[in-house]
C-alpha cells in the first residue's frame, strides 16, 4: 500500500470517526456481546506448581498413580495379622514377638508370620502379611515380645493403597482456578508442573501532554498519571501480565507504535473520544478495526474497542473514573475471560436497602459509587469522572440498567463492593 | 550452657511432653486468644507503588497536593469570561475573538479580557482571566472570531482546583489493604513509594523420610511432599512471603537449624505429634517457649505452637488434611494479623440447609469438609486427615462449634466457600 492511499485511509477514517462522533452510542449489552464473540482462553503454557496457585488449568487432570502407593499404619503401634488377636483383653494378653521396626520411608519387608508383629510408626508402609494395627496403648512391651490387650479388626488403622487418590481418577478438571490443596494434590502424584491458560499479556498505554510520570509530584499545569498505576494493578487482579514502561508522547506514531506491542491485549488510557487530539480511535480504524467506538453509559461513554491484527484494543477514557469503570465493565471483562477466569466481576456482592433515591436516565446504563453505612445505600457521586477520590471513598458501585430511571430511597439494590465488607 | 545441661533439658522436656500426651488438649478459642496476644502487625516498610496493591496502608496518608493543581477544562470548546455570553440565543449570537489555544500540558498564559476567548480542550489549563467555558457545539467558528449561540454561568465546564483532592485532605487510612484505585490515588499526589506493614518472612520446613520433594513421581513406600506446595500457597494468599528451600531431614539438628532461619514465623509440617519420631515439639519446648500442644479439634489435633527466640512456630501435623486445618485456623489467622490484613478467614460465607445430619463430639471443634449441591449442603467427609483429595473435591467447609453434638438435617448452616461460588 503505498503512502498516498495509507493517508488517503487515515483522513477517511478521521472524518468518519469525528464526523459520526457519538450521536449514535452501542449499548453496554451490545459491548458485551462482542467483547464475548471475540475472546477466548489463550493457548495453554506449562508452568511449575509453584507458580500455580490462582492460574487456570487448561486440561483435565488424571492421575497415573495411587496415593499412597502402598498400605500404611495409621497409628503409631505394631504391625501384626489381626487373626493372631482374636480374644485377646487385658484380661487375656496375647503374646506376640517383636520382629522388627517399620518407620515412614523405611520400610520392614521381611513377612509377618502368625505369631509375630512387628513396631510400625504413622505413615509407615505395613509389612508383608500383617493385615492391622493395634495402637500403643493397646500392648504391654515386655523384652521382645508384646502382649495384646485389645483385638483388631483386618483393616484396622490401616490406610489402604489408592484410598486418597486411585490410578485413572480424574482430579481436577480443566478450568479450574487452582486452590492451595490443589497446588498439594498436583504434588503428590507426581506433577512437577502443569497446564494452565497462558496469561494474557497486556500493554498499557496512556497518553497526554500534561501529565507526569507516576511517582512524580504534580506541579504547574501537570497532572500525575493515576491511570497507569491503576491500570496495571486492575490488569494482574485479573490474571493478565501488565507492561506499562511509561508514557507514551500523545502523537499518532508513538501511539502506533505502542499499539502494536508484541501482546494479546491493548489499552490505551486518553485520547479515546472524538476531539483533535484524541488519535487512538483513528489509528485503530485506519489500521486495525474499530468496532465499537462511544457507549451508552456514564461515565466511560467516550469508550471504544476493536482489533489491531491479533490484538484485542480498548480504548478507554483518560478521566480516572470512566477509566476504571470501562475497564471494570469491558476490558477486565475481556482479560478474564483471556485468562480463562469467569467473566463476571471479582467484587462481593450485598444486597441493602437505598437511602436516598438514584436518578438516571433510560438509555444509559450508569455507575454509581456508593457507600454502605448502617446496612443502607448511600450514593456517593453519579457524575464526577475525573474525581478518582470518589472511589476510593466508595464501598462499591451500584448499576442501573439502561432500561431503568433509576431507584426510589428504599429500594432494595445490589452493591458491588471495592473490597470483601468484613464490619 | 553445657551440653550435659543442653541434654537433660532435652530428655526433661521430652518426658514431659511424652507423659503429658494429649490427655489435656487446650480449645479452639483458648488457642486463638494466645495467637491474637501473641502477634501484632509487623513494622512498617516502604515500597514502589507498583507493587503496592494488596498491600496494607502503615502510615494515614495527608495529601500535600490539590489534584487538580489547576482550574481545567471540562469539555472540548472556548474558555472566557461569562459574563461576555449574557443574553447569547441562537438568535442573539454574540462574537468573540480567539486569542490562542490551550491544550492539556500546554497553558494559553496571557489574561483572556472582555470580548476575547481562547479554544480550549478538555482537561487543558483554563487561562487567567477566562471563568467559563463554551462547549464546541454552542458557537460557530468564523475566520479568528467565535459567535456564542449560549449563555454560561461562571465555573460551567470547569474543573476547579483541588476538586478531586485538597491539600491537607485524609486521603487513606492506616490500616487500608489498597485498591487499583487507592494505588491511582496515591500516583496522583505524588507519591512514587508508600509505606506498608511489612510482609511476614514465613520458613516452610516439611519433614518426613518417607517423602519425596513436590514434582517426583511417587515410588516405592515413599509419597511427594504436598504440604510443602499448599503452605508455600497459603502463606503467599494471607500476604506472607514463603521460603520452602525442601524437605528437611527428619533429625533433631536439621530440623533445629531451619526452625533457627532468619524469618517472623516457622510452620513445621511433619512430625508434630508426641510419637518418638516427633523431633518439633521436642525442640520448642527446649530451645524456646511450647506454649500449646494438643488442641480439641478435628482433624489437627496433634497441633501445637510457641515461641522461639522473636519467631512464632506453628507445629503442623503431617497428614494434609490436618495441615491444611490447623494452618487455616492457626497459622493463616497469625499471618494475615502480622501482614496488617483482617484475621478473618479470606472464604466467602453462604448459608444453606444440611441436606443430611452432620455429627461431632461436645468438646471438641470440628472442621468438616461439604459440597454445595441444589442449595443445600452435602456433607462430605468429617474424618480422613490423610485424604487431600477431600478438600478438592469439597466446596468448603463447616465449623463445628466445641459446645454442639452437631446439625440435624435441614439445618441452616454456614459455608465457608473454598472459592466464590459463581454458579
Amino acid at each position: 500500500m503505498s503512502s498516498t492511499e495509507n493517508e488517503s485511509t487515515a483522513a477517511d477514517a478521521t472524518r468518519d470517526v469525528r464526523m459520526r462522533g457519538f450521536a449514535r452510542r452501542t449499548t453496554v449489552e451490545q459491548t458485551l456481546a462482542w467483547i464475548d464473540r471475540e475472546t477466548r482462553p489463550c493457548n495453554p503454557q506449562r508452568i511449575s506448581i509453584d507458580a500455580a496457585h490462582q492460574r487456570v488449568l487448561a486440561t483435565d487432570i488424571v492421575s497415573a498413580v495411587d496415593v499412597p502407593g502402598f498400605d500404611r499404619a495409621m497409628m503409631d503401634g505394631y504391625a501384626m495379622r489381626a487373626e493372631d488377636t482374636v480374644g485377646a483383653t487385658p484380661y487375656n494378653r496375647l503374646p506376640l514377638m517383636v520382629i522388627g521396626q517399620a518407620l515412614p520411608g523405611e520400610a520392614f519387608t521381611q513377612p509377618v508370620l502368625s505369631g509375630q508383629t512387628v513396631r510400625i510408626m504413622t505413615g509407615a508402609p505395613l509389612p508383608p502379611g500383617a493385615d492391622a494395627v493395634l495402637p500403643v496403648e493397646r500392648v504391654e512391651v515386655e523384652g521382645d515380645h508384646i502382649y495384646a490387650h485389645d483385638a483388631v479388626p483386618q483393616q484396622k488403622h490401616v490406610g489402604v493403597r489408592g484410598e486418597d487418590i486411585r490410578s485413572g481418577d480424574a482430579v481436577l478438571s480443566r478450568g479450574r482456578c487452582l486452590r492451595p490443596q490443589d497446588v498439594g494434590v498436583l504434588s503428590s502424584i507426581g506433577h512437577a508442573e502443569v497446564e494452565v491458560v497462558r496469561s494474557p499479556q497486556v500493554r498499557i498505554i496512556v497518553t497526554g501532554n500534561e501529565l507526569l510520570p507516576a511517582g512524580s509530584l504534580p506541579s504547574g499545569h501537570r497532572i500525575c498519571d493515576a491511570n497507569g498505576p491503576m491500570l496495571t494493578s486492575l490488569v494482574a487482579r485479573d490474571g493478565g501480565t501488565p507492561r506499562h514502561p511509561g508514557i507514551v508522547p500523545d502523537d499518532p506514531d508513538s501511539i502506533l507504535a505502542a499499539m502494536r506491542s508484541d501482546v494479546d491485549v491493548v489499552l490505551v488510557s486518553g485520547g479515546s473520544s472524538v476531539g483533535q487530539e484524541d488519535h487512538a480511535p483513528v489509528l485503530l480504524a485506519q489500521h486495525g478495526e474499530l468496532a465499537i467506538h462511544g457507549i451508552a453509559m456514564r461515565p466511560s461513554s467516550p469508550a471504544g474497542m476493536g482489533r489491531l491484527a491479533s490484538r484485542l484494543v480498548f480504548l478507554l477514557p483518560g478521566n480516572p473514573v470512566s477509566c476504571l469503570a470501562a475497564y471494570d465493565f469491558f476490558a477486565g471483562r475481556a482479560i478474564r475471560r483471556m485468562a480463562g477466569r469467569p467473566t463476571d466481576w471479582p467484587y462481593p456482592k450485598i444486597c441493602l436497602p437505598l437511602r436516598r433515591k438514584l436518578v438516571s436516565t433510560v438509555g444509559r446504563v450508569d455507575y454509581a459509587r456508593v457507600r454502605i453505612d448502617d446496612d443502607a445505600i448511600e450514593p456517593l457521586a453519579i457524575s464526577g469522572a475525573s474525581l478518582l477520590s470518589t472511589t476510593t471513598r466508595a464501598d462499591g458501585f451500584v448499576v442501573i440498567p439502561a432500561d431503568s430511571e433509576g431507584f426510589a430511597a428504599g429500594t432494595p439494590v445490589t452493591v458491588f463492593c471495592f473490597d470483601r465488607l468484613l464490619r
